[in-house]
């Protein structure tokens, strides 16, 4: 039962693990960005998307394709048109490891400027009872 | 003087596009993004890195690299010894991106819920009246 809830756990994490990489590598394009943004007014086909961002038909489809495997755009093709819309995900486990990462960095960095608060101290003691 | 104000926004969307563009492909691997959880806790010579990552010297310092390039990570020789820690970027950009597709995610889906509201309730009045 023990193994089973470890295996449960690693493959959670393996999972979570895999999502990130796939939405963050779909989110480090300025124009898969710009068709989130575009998308989030309003739904539109590839070649509206292919014309907006001054693109081919394949290179969007391939952008879109990319999008829609990191679960940030969902398709369906009625006849010969292929409308694109904002997919399932949120992107809630990307903002909370982007923010778990600053509090991490935040203490830190405040810790290092205590240090450097404390070493600066020390250093005005050992000068002013230099003098005396 | 408004071109040189248009070419300075330019000049600012580019390279803050082109820093989301870094950041984000920094992030989309596992162990990147625990190299930096890592260094969250301390800092950590290249070695001690691969070590704990199972990995190669030379892998290694490739992650490193592109986390360096991002400003994630910053890095100093000291004799033969790579020390890496935290760099000077918060993700504050990549926060306020994020944030910003989840405000327009809701509303969509928002105005989504309430389309489909008013069908139903249109439905069910027509329906109705169908009855009498």
């Amino acid at each position: 039962m023990q193994t089973r809830n470890a295996c449960h756990t690693v493959n959670h994490m393996v999972h979570y693990q895999a999502r990130l990489d796939t939405t963050f590598a779909a989110l480090s394009d300025v124009t898969r960005r710009g068709v989130l943004e575009q998308l989030g007014g309003s739904d539109a086909s590839i070649s509206e998307l292919a014309q907006r961002f001054h693109m081919t038909l394949t290179g969007m489809k391939k952008h879109v394709s990319i999008l829609e495997q990191a679960g940030l755009v969902t398709t369906e093709k009625v006849g010969r048109v292929r409308t694109c819309k904002l997919g399932k995900r949120r992107l809630e486990e990307e903002a909370a490891w982007i923010e778990q990462h600053r509090q991490l960095w935040s203490a830190r960095f405040d810790a290092l400027d205590k240090l450097v608060e404390h070493l600066k101290s020390k250093e005005k003691a050992d000068a002013q009872r230099r003098k005396r």
